[in-house]
């Protein structure tokens, strides 16, 4: 359910890009020939040939068939099942009462030119899965995107959304973060529709003659309160396995409080059109032709939904490479094939490129090469609902993951474009190193030297400009959640990496019956050439692990970053304390009312207190420490390191080093959502996708716990310290080796 | 015409607001009790109950009835006639010829609950005045704003409108500069349209349910080429009397070139939606649900354009008031009659405050009143097409208005909110002086004061707010073009003023049939509050300066704002070089054509020359000269000014004062443009109303003329040399009477 539009592209600098570096091998190098995209579209044909949602006949034959594929092509493949809470829409019914009445259609129409949209059988309805059933009947409200800056502003317009359903637009968060909100406000339903200003055709055509959003178009998705936990409702921290305890529904924690249920703009157009009363900010306005007001009503609207609350059987398809010498130490690559409809981008345009660099792999086994260490491929079910299918199997074999795992590779959809990555910071060089040497199918240069020039003009200051032009490794981004790394990083403190292309196509067929083979082959990568390139990209990345004497993390990019954020956290608390005194002050002088337009409805501000400073040293002491770690590891490992090492001693190291990820978690996680044991990287509470870094503290301070943002300062600065001392017992280790 | 849309209030600062201050008079007491609301109220009804445009019956009927009212208050008043080239509509098409034929309406609708909207007979159409005649058929290429950064773009787009039909919508710079621009790059005609993103439904409901632009309504509009001279464009620099020599029609150089077109976004509509290519930039985007692309074309458009080129009567109305002591110091204060249609708010709504004024000031003089200085009150008329009835009339007294004149102050239309106030920096001291003292009638704080709140919470760093803050003074703008100051400071060099109050009521009926007292009333300032607060400002204004002992000019402001402007200059050649240097190096690096996606149209831009240094130092050394000059003169006027002067000082002392503005200005003109004299302020060659201050050095640097910029360095700093001598004269006479 990668959602791709925002990300920035990840980009490399080096002084000159050699085809052939000292770090390639010659299994790289055989293995880069292989990949085709011309059986990439092939298996893109068949497994979007009909819907394969969770539950669904295609999606357990598309299981079914990429197995036998794996297994023909010599790999050791299994399918491993679950049985999770999947609920599919009884009844679904929007009205808007008066002034005029008019019932949403609810529904997708199927497009002559395009085969796949009228597989009305099998496709799921339009929805958004674990919302509650419901039967509302009140006012509307429109709130923008429905998250915590827009509730801000209506409180300044006097605005309250208590007993009302509200209407928000898709994007600017991930959506289960709108409902939530909405409830926490006191709102009884929640519509979320698609704005065309956000991807209808404010951007350009729409499908079926361009790639963006028609006006029938919806985005299904899942709204369960995934930053609490993702994955199996009824069994959370445990493997949905068939013989699992599982919770009453009435227990579960992470369905929604009220009914949620997502629209087209052609159905959302009546309900808005139908609104008085304040006209929204300039920010709230989307595409459609008509005054945004924010109403309450006048009219009222009546939800109502009922859902079939089934357990059902999922599909991960498991596929293994036993190391020859090494073979406790595990990289992990997956990627989803369970789609809400068809699914041609999300996800099968990630999914057969990883296909192909199984194939590719399965050549050089058969060529002779023989892995240092076991590889994990694996090809997830039920992602798209809430990252089911990886989290029940991560769960399920959670404590060998702790011991054995080190890297977990995710890819999902794949576009035209530039090189994004996202993951843990120790991997940051090494992901730096392999992108130098993938070449860029468009423009015959390499990825990252693409990526790296793009960052140059999308700079937004000199600095950072700077810094693209001669950071040796270009920054990574930090991992939030969204696709299936989530229970690795964040539960089990594995290190991971995300990646994939975009950024040229623009699209509006997310989570609709569009995403499918003629649109994908019309609009995105229609040559496949990109999906060509992400199988060298993550094969590469993997053989380079699976074939490592030291295993290739780094601490001085980690240190530097963690330093990053700490100037971010150290920033948010000044500035927050400034923005305070700055408005009470302001109250003070008179200006919000003194300025207001009689006319308009407006509530001044409360003059608030104002931030106490906050104990900062730990981490700053902490962060010294690993940086002083880091700059040893890299002395001892460039002394001592590399080929010289016993294979005991390198078993010695490697053991640790996999576990310097894990030094990052605490077995408590997160305040108020345990599930999260991630100290570094978590998904915002009230952004979803959205990353929050050092996400105790920063939380801490965005919502003004100043006690707890004490507590977890102490919490973060310890599990630094821990990897710390774990870092220093190897540098002794290699050092003593080198003498 | 002028159009308050963008306006920053003006404000003030104080430390306590006092209700009576010092320098407040018992004639300025007496005064602002008389302004009546409901009067204004009357003579906005009569005035806008049917059009009132250049050489319209019903305009010279206002004017008569003005005439007569205004010597029924016992004033000393005539109408001035003057006869100007006024082109009226004979034919007017726009065909839309393929794929799908559409002919334009080009009219608006009449509205039933709005009395003078069907007044047809009486209407002008929907036209742009000193257009060219024309009927060209071409491909449409749609050009956003039409200013130059536009074109910079459709450059990289690789779009040219060579032979090309332009449509551009109105808005970010003022309209005349759209055709002349399009002209420039090739085009054969131009459309202009309002968008609903900028003054329709996007903001709010329209007319008549709201106060935004109907899906019907047509901005009118001139678009002479003002920046090059404004006024009748058969007699430039001289007044257009019966008997002035013309220029031949074929002689005219402020023309268009080509032909021009305005519509509403109802008939933009198909047109809009006819184009394919490219899709515009985010920021060329309107509200119209549709994607807006470029073009050209593919289907073609026919504009034809027949215009009756008459030479028609004006009538200005004059009424004077003798000073007592100096009678041959003027004080000019002016606000124009004429309107495109009914004109309830351009311009009746500030004519009616200055209306309420003059009885004001007239009630002083039966009550014993007697002004020092004189007096001169106008009402001008056919301001709309380009300032005719000032420019003539100045124009025609420009020897004696050069040698008298004290300051201009003008008003146009007026709203409710906040203060604007913009003008000359010598006058900042003075109408700050003057706001403090006016009450706000929504908030009952003064004028200035609710301004300054406003600029704190709108500041754009937290530099600026510290000054909204502490400057005794708030900062004025500087002035562009748009109303009747034009001719007084720009092309005679007389310091002016232009006030008003607005920002609070949004609107979408400028220059359209539905300005009319219905949608005043309805949607501005309804119970003319702020009409009699304007009455109030201006008349207090007018008062004080007509008694004062010294004038009461101040140079430390105006210097200290010198300073501020030669800073800019100095920062955009920097950032100039800047820019140039990081693309030049960006082309170097193969940035442009790395990052371009190949199946988009994209021409990456080529290297150029690095913009050389420039000498500023005369500027600093005559920033420098006049900071101490105008020091030095605040001093003098401490120890020797006021009531203690002689009357043959005093004479000798204003005299030079008078002069002080004139000495900011140069026979020649500005490079291209002698009309404009001043060379401090003016009009943007670019912008058409956006001020462009030192224009001849900013615009030079802006245009890279580098010995250009150089020679326009020297002549403004001899004019502020010659200002600073001057002044430094008055200082002298000044500490010698105080001996």
């Amino acid at each position: 359910m990668r959602f791709f539009k925002f990300a920035i592209p990840f980009v490399f600098f080096s002084a000159a890009f050699s085809q052939k570096s000292s770090t390639m091998n010659d299994w790289e190098s055989k293995f880069r020939s292989i990949p085709s995209a011309e059986k990439q579209r092939e298996y893109m044909q068949r497994l979007s040939a009909r819907p394969h949602h969770l539950g669904s006949p295609y999606g357990k034959d598309n299981a079914e068939w990429m197995l036998g594929l794996f297994k023909s092509w010599g790999l050791d493949a299994k399918i491993e099942e679950f049985e999770v809470l999947f609920p599919t829409p009884k009844e679904r019914l929007v009205e808007l009462l008066e002034p005029i009445r008019f019932t949403a259609k609810l529904r997708e129409p199927a497009l002559d030119v395009d085969p796949t949209s009228g597989q009305f059988e099998e496709q799921l309805p339009t929805y958004n899965a674990y919302s509650i059933d419901g039967d509302v009947t009140a006012p509307l409200v429109y709130v923008n995107y429905g998250i915590p800056d827009d509730y801000e502003q209506l409180e300044r317009l006097g605005v309250s959304v208590k007993g009302c359903i509200v209407i928000a637009r898709y994007g600017a968060s991930w959506r289960g973060i709108k409902p939530k909100l909405a409830a926490e406000k006191g709102a009884v339903g929640c519509i979320i529709y698609s704005d065309p200003r956000d991807d209808g055709f404010y951007h350009g055509d729409v499908f079926p003659e361009g790639p963006w959003r028609p006006r029938d178009g919806v985005q299904r998705g899942s709204v369960m309160d995934m930053p609490l936990h993702p994955g199996d409702p009824l069994t959370p921290g445990v493997g949905a396995t068939a013989k699992a305890k599982r919770l009453d529904l009435k227990d579960v924690k992470t369905l929604t409080k009220i009914p949620v249920l997502p629209m087209s703009y052609s159905d959302a157009e009546p309900l808005l059109g139908s609104l008085r009363g304040p006209v929204g900010p300039e920010n709230w306005r989307g595409a459609l032709p008509l005054t945004y007001k924010i109403g309450p009503g006048p009219g009222k609207v009546r939800l109502k939904l009922k859902f079939n609350w089934d357990v059902k059987k999922i599909y991960n398809v498991i596929a293994t490479v036993r190391g020859a010498q090494f073979p406790d130490e595990w990289i992990i690559r997956g990627n989803h094939h369970d789609a809400w409809v068809n699914g041609a981008q999300d996800p099968i345009s990630g999914m057969v490129a990883q296909m192909e660099e199984m194939r590719g792999i399965a050549e050089l086994l058969k060529q002779g090469w023989k892995p240092k260490r076991t590889l994990v491929y694996c090809a997830w079910d039920a992602e798209e609902q809430g990252l089911l299918g990886s989290t029940e199997w991560a769960e399920a074999h959670a404590d060998e993951l702790k011991q054995k795992t080190v890297v977990y590779i995710n890819s999902d959809s794949n576009g035209r474009g530039f090189l994004f990555a996202a993951g843990s910071h120790s991997l940051e060089k090494f992901i730096n190193g392999v992108a130098k040497e993938i070449e860029d199918p468009e423009k015959k240069i390499s990825v990252w030297k693409r990526s790296q020039l793009w960052r140059i003009v999308n700079s937004r200051s000199p600095e950072d400009r700077t810094e693209a032009r001669t950071r040796p490794d270009l920054r990574i981004g930090a991992l939030g959640s969204g696709s299936d790394y989530t229970v690795f990083l964040d539960h089990l403190g594995i290190a991971s990496l995300n990646i994939g292309f975009g950024g040229e196509d623009g699209g509006g067929i997310y989570h609709s019956i569009y995403d499918d083979f003629y649109w994908y082959t019309n609009f995105s990568d229609t040559d496949f050439s990109y999906g060509r390139t992400l199988s060298e990209t993550a094969g590469t990345a993997v053989i380079r692990l699976a074939d490592a004497d030291v295993l290739p993390y780094d601490f001085t990019n980690f240190a530097e970053t963690v330093r990053k954020y700490l100037g971010e956290l150290k920033n948010l608390l000044t500035n927050l304390q400034d923005q305070i005194k700055e408005k009470n002050k302001q109250i003070g002088e008179g200006v919000f009312t003194a300025i207001a337009d009689p006319k308009d409805p407006y509530v001044p501000p409360s003059p608030e207190e104002i931030p106490p400073f906050v104990n900062f040293a730990p981490l700053d002491n902490a962060a010294e420490t690993l940086t002083r770690t880091a700059e040893r590891f890299e002395k001892a490992l460039k002394a001592g390191g590399g080929k010289s090492l016993s294979e005991a001693t390198l078993r010695s190291v490697n053991q640790r080093l996999i576990q310097s990820e894990r030094k990052l978690t605490h077995e408590k996680g997160l305040p108020i959502r345990p599930w999260f044991k991630h100290l570094i990287y978590a998904p915002g509470f009230y952004t979803g996708y959205g990353v929050k870094t050092i996400p105790g503290v920063r939380e801490a301070i965005e919502q003004k716990r100043w006690k707890e943002a004490e507590a977890e300062i102490i919490r973060v600065a310890q599990a630094l310290e821990n990897q710390a001392a774990l870092i220093d017992a190897v540098s002794k280790e290699l050092e003593s080796s080198a003498k």
